[in-house]
């Protein structure tokens, strides 16, 4: 029996925080056929939890390698998620949530700037050229730098910015969820076998991770299994 | 007396390596009139006595500021500054150094657009719009990421980032010795008064900081004093 002809390994950095969003752009990553490196960023979010989500999320997707990068972002980033003397938002309607201009204070400064920056140094260290990150802008909180424009101009940047863009190599950043709502997101994680119970949504968890039901996330989240018409399989805190 | 009518604070983020370059930036960049928040990334380099001298450096230019942030690139980006398993290069003339396409071994992949993540991240929870970097093209190795067309993007990608940006705020990244010589840095710094002798160079030095009188940071130092007709501070390790 012949040998299959070998097929280049095509190598993509995934960013994944572990969060519904950033597992099923791993999963269609795997699906497009790429071999994955997961870098997970413990940048100061005082829901670490997420970070451990993440490495269930890796392993059980069969991500390539894993990385978590420590990096405090709290000294510098003035944020709910990384200063407990800022209080995430409850029980917010959806139409605040949604609303154009309002950016809540959850939104972490520069945030994804810094993490598709280290995104793109490990790729270059790889021979990769391909990044994905989980952003989307129909059922999310507004955040700038969750944006097409965002991810077009980082593209831009990479380009100018690398040794292996100015040699003529052209990074791209896939943004495959940008117009999907979280139903639509949850319907392709269940078509590509993703199980949901292993991610971490909530931006204000119990100790014991637990979900709050009450912050953007949390709302959103529910929003999107309920819109799926999937169970929900969130562990949520006990109503008090 | 009649009060001075208040002049709004300007502030500034300046990236300070500990080296000539940032050096003199922060020293224009307080020139101007900025209250300066200096930031310092660790983020592996094998030659930490940097971290220190920009410490010094910081005292001594009056920064309002100085933070240090711990983030360890080395598993991520491969480079000589990062990886004793590669040596940096030795005893280059100024013709390899310069030479166009050739970016050396030092080289951290993607370092500057995560440096300056982090500063924008600062700047805009400081209210800032200005960020400082110490980037030069002409003297210098021939990193992607001192260049100008880095630098545009960068400031492109800020506007659109950012809640601060999306809001109307125009970032602006100043990088005030990208045109000039080695030569020229020194002379400016010179006329503001910085003293060379406490800022730190090398990419191989001794235990003890000396500076190896070798590598392309080392000699592209030594002909910057030397055309600049200012004798050179530096403590070099003696000659074996």
């Amino acid at each position: 029996m012949a040998d299959e002809p070998a097929t280049p390994e095509r190598r993509a950095v995934v960013l994944l925080s572990g969060g519904l969003d950033s597992t099923t752009a791993l999963a269609i990553a795997r699906e497009q056929g790429f071999t994955c490196h997961a870098l997970t960023v413990a940048y100061g979010q005082l829901h670490r939890c997420e970070v451990d989500a993440a490495a269930r999320v890796a392993a059980v997707l069969g991500a390539a390698e894993h990385r978590v990068l420590e990096i405090d972002l709290a000294p510098l980033a003035h944020s709910a998620l990384t200063s407990s003397s800022l209080v995430v938002p409850k029980h917010r309607s959806m139409h605040e949530i949604g609303a154009a201009g309002d950016v809540p204070v959850t939104y972490v400064p520069a945030r994804n700037t810094v993490l598709l920056g280290l995104a793109l140094a490990w790729a270059e260290s790889l021979g990769s050229f391909d990044l994905f990150i989980g952003v989307n802008v129909l059922d999310a909180s507004g955040y700038p730098d969750c944006r097409r424009e965002f991810v077009r101009a980082f593209e831009q940047l990479a380009r100018v910015a690398t040794r292996a863009g100015t040699a003529g190599g052209r990074f791209r950043v896939h943004a495959p969820l940008i117009s999907l709502t979280k139903a639509d997101i949850i319907r392709r994680g269940v078509e590509l076998g993703v199980d949901y119970s292993i991610t971490h949504s909530c931006y204000d968890p119990s100790a014991d991770g637990a979900a709050c039901r009450a912050c953007d996330a949390c709302l959103l989240r529910a929003k999107g299994f309920a819109e799926a018409g999937v169970a929900d399989p969130t562990v949520y805190q006990p109503v008090a």
